[in-house]
């Protein structure tokens, strides 16, 4: 196998997305698929897939498709979905509020602790089954509970404070709607940054484009 | 200048990262930016800058670096965001709201005309400004208005019925969040489809692979 470190973001990018249409196809009653016809389903090339597969050892038999369940089980292996990591969510805005209602955090590998706010109107309020928490309480709670990660959807201007705050007390990555671009690298903790923005620009230049293709 | 059907995936994808990070140093005051401190502070390579840049017939004089407004206008040109797009929203559960309530649609290029649902609760409530339209008038709206393109906010069992309706309508182009991976190239409409559960997967893996660097 190849030493994890060295494999593209790319490739790592489109894990989860491996990931979510082969649990489809098993929904659908399929048991084998060849690279070709993962490669339809998905819009990719067999040989993209393949590729990709050989940064994690291979999967498949050649000449014999692969195994859609234990290719489930070793993609769930290599995200890391089975080792029941927690999060904590900073901030209930609308858009933490639509992440609450709507959002299945287990199906992404994270049991959510807790969810936390300032807002005076907001503590104790039920939101997707999560009793918001006053903010002053955080310290305690990552100190006794300590979760993986921060969701952070508070405001934008607060987030680099809170990020740095949240990463000293031991919270180990980050998944940041704020639109600041928060770096945590330096001290070893990885942040997945959500810029909406520039998927909606990335629609624009596409619309203006005519030739280029769609995006997963 | 290359042929823009050429530019690849990744490179249309870093254009509004790029368009976001010098709107920063612009408002910082910063007038001229060297590939090298542009690359520093946006965690790239000068040279991934430059070979980006050379995609769209560079940009910059040799050795002086950037001029930073020239290049916002050069990138707000290719990215079509001067081109005052136009956008309908369908769908006005949480996630419909929190873009309603907190997203810069003009800031992405796209003019947001009107929203859509089909909750008698719902329709004629005003949401960021907007105020819901009953589903029914969808048609004759878009026959009358011609949107760009549609934010579709919609459960995801209604998601592919509801896509092709807006395309055969005459829409170009969808952001689509409902989850279900929807493919229009056939007709020529571009779609990006944002999915936030690859996203937080993404930071699952991260996690538990120490020396993978964060994303952007």
């Amino acid at each position: 196998m190849t030493n994890k470190s060295e494999i593209s973001k790319a490739v790592i990018q489109r894990l989860p997305r491996y990931y979510r249409n082969l649990l489809e196809l098993h929904a659908q009653g399929v048991e084998r698929i060849s690279s070709r016809l993962l490669a339809e389903h998905m819009g990719l090339t067999a040989s993209q897939i393949r590729q990709d597969f050989n940064c994690f050892g291979g999967f498949g038999q050649q000449g014999y498709g692969y195994n859609v369940e234990k290719l489930i089980a070793e993609l769930r292996t290599i995200l890391g979905l089975a080792q029941a990591h927690t999060a904590i969510l900073i901030g209930v805005g609308n858009l933490g509020r639509a992440l609450l209602g709507n959002f299945d955090f287990a199906a992404s590998g994270f049991d959510l602790l807790s969810v936390f706010d300032c807002a005076p109107t907001l503590i104790g309020k039920d939101f997707g089954g999560h009793i918001v928490q006053d903010v002053d309480g955080l310290c305690d709670f990552i100190q006794s509970h300590h979760p993986d990660a921060a969701i952070l959807t508070l405001s934008r201007m607060h987030a680099p404070a809170m990020a740095k705050y949240v990463v000293e007390q031991g919270v180990r990555g980050l998944w940041n709607f704020t639109g600041e671009d928060l770096h945590m690298e330096g001290l070893g903790v990885p942040v997945v940054n959500v810029h909406l923005t520039d998927s909606l620009m990335t629609l624009c230049y596409m619309i203006g484009n005519e030739k280029v293709d769609s995006f997963l």
